[in-house]
């Protein structure tokens, strides 16, 4: 059942509910759309910092409550605090959030239901992989109120073609599921009430592996992409090789060599 | 009504016609299939730069006259001028001009109909939106002519795939709208007899946007695309709080929480 | 007819076929799904490297002999050689070959049926083109017996989307022909039966151009890739002119002119 992250307070703008080696980490601030309020990001980023050290989480869902999955940022709370020092503040905590969910050792789902939007939008593009809901809609519509998705944009043209991103970001339009499927921003869109049960799924896949090669190949894949193709063959090699003389190699050929089921020890 | 662009002279081999802040160029040398003669290039990029400092367009159109979008180089102007310097005269006019698109602070549509092949297929791929009547045709066929496409792919392998660009550049031959939607090239294929509505309805969306917001994003959007990630940030969050303090972003946004029409000031 | 590799000596390991102008590699490995082995790659490295030099191959095919196009690393050699050596040997030679393909002047096209998994899928996400059967499968399974995809994953990366190679490497799932055309992973799916005629046809158009233009065009693809695009476009331009430059560039532009086929003199 989902409780307030420990580390939150008594606020419960964040939830956080854990099954199975699956963590899931619900925004909950429901009227606000989960607005990324300063206070929600920062509990995320805490939550996300104690989730990298905790061996016994596999996987990690990112969900909102109520109507929206998130509506990006606070603009009421944008304007009540009007200045530089403010926004340097909320836009260094949002970009500080969406590289934590990169750099976190475990895979990272984003849930999607109802409208991802600016940097809502982003949390998607930043999640391993995403699940929407085909009722969901996704939308970088900075533009239409004189602010240019311009940190959303950073995950949303790693994630999809140039022409499309652009559109999004040009045009401030919603983009339906189906299309945001097309454009590779998500992996699969369901009917809205098979989301939970195909969330579940892919999560329970993902934490039936080693966490420890999970780590190895998520750090791997984001650092390998910045590099040329000579120096990522270079590195990939390498990390290739320690992953060979971890234990849970050594297992899980043993295992699919002698057609049995592997037991990670997560070393 | 369209007429020849104010500093081409009296070639008329670049119209401009200007609507509600939208400023269409039409390439037009119909009978040479619109080629990119070093005159029609220095042309293309003399425009672009008084468009740069017009802050009465805000969205180009970039569009052909005659039976095809454009041809790419002209080839026989080529042959007719052997020799290193008019070669590479030729193509450092093509990657400025291309370059001009990417820079220019306006958004920039192509406009495609008939064929868009070579440098052609590289001017759709440079612009930021593209939409293309569902019998336009796209291709790099230098291959072909033992001049392999190698500016165009610097575009093409920016906006779709590689196994897909590898395919154009390496046979050359035709992909229609429908296999080019697929791959991303453009953002739409529609009926012909539609493709002048469908451009008026995106530039005009647009057109109503602040002109100094796109221009901030169009800007952060390319260069980000070549810095790592974290670098991104950095880049992208400094933009954010600059956009942020911008009277259009205060008024969007107030707008927003008023639901009313934000009323832009360009600064 | 196909035959040992000349350079493999009696293990026929690999096989060569060439027929007008195009060489086809065939891993034969059968028994083994064509699995890597040290010496497997090694052949394969050599025999590009002869390949690169002859002037007379003008596409290259590598196929897989057997149910299988080829399932990765020869796990039963690694565990018979454990230890740091012998996987550094491994991983290195892996990396060589894949570059290796990625930098022979020529074009290369794969040729799956059955299964590519893992350094399996990284082999047809290293050649320029790739036809599949519809009934091949794809996949980065590594996660599955503790040894993360990470090698596979830069030539997997490099060319398709970030969220469907994360879905690829994390549940390292069976995908479909179909939706590896989806991703953009292969150019073609067609019937089993039709696969062999679909690569003749494929080959046979590219060893129809000039080998000078297509090396020329291949080395440029790669390496403006990596520039940022004004330097891509330095580069690309300076490629341009040369080419131009060529003898083959003068012949083609002026068959194309004078509307007659052009005789390639490979200079």
């Amino acid at each position: 059942m989902a409780h307030p992250a420990p580390n939150v307070g008594d606020e419960d703008i964040l939830l956080r509910s854990d099954s199975g080696g699956i963590a899931a980490l619900i925004l909950n601030r429901p009227q606000a759309r989960n607005a990324l309020s300063l206070a929600l990001m920062t509990a995320v980023i805490d939550e996300l910092e104690v989730i990298a050290g905790d061996a016994s989480v596999k996987a990690v869902v990112i969900a909102g409550n109520g109507p929206a999955f998130c509506a990006g940022h606070d603009l009421k709370e944008m304007r009540a605090n009007p200045g530089r020092a403010f926004y340097e503040k909320t836009f260094s905590a949002c970009s500080r959030m969406m590289q934590a969910v990169v750099r976190l050792p475990q895979p990272v789902i984003a849930r999607v239901h109802g409208i991802a939007t600016a940097a809502g939008c982003q949390l998607v593009a930043s999640c391993d992989l995403a699940i929407a809901a085909d009722t969901a809609r996704f939308a970088t519509p900075g533009v239409n109120i004189g602010l240019f998705c311009s940190t959303p944009m950073v995950a949303l043209s790693r994630n999809i073609g140039r022409k499309q991103a652009m559109e999004m970001l040009l045009l401030g339009e919603m983009v339906p599921a189906s299309r945001a499927l097309e454009f590779g921003l998500i992996n699969q869109a369901v009917p809205e009430a098979e989301l939970e049960a195909a969330i579940t799924e892919m999560a329970g896949k993902i934490a039936a592996k080693s966490p420890l090669v999970l780590k190895i190949g998520k750090e791997a894949f984001y650092r390998q992409l910045e590099l040329g193709l000579s120096d990522a063959y270079d590195y990939a090699s390498k990390v290739m090789t320690e992953n060979m003389l971890a234990r849970d190699a050594g297992e899980g050929i043993d295992a699919f060599i002698e057609k049995r089921r592997p037991v990670w020890q997560g070393r």
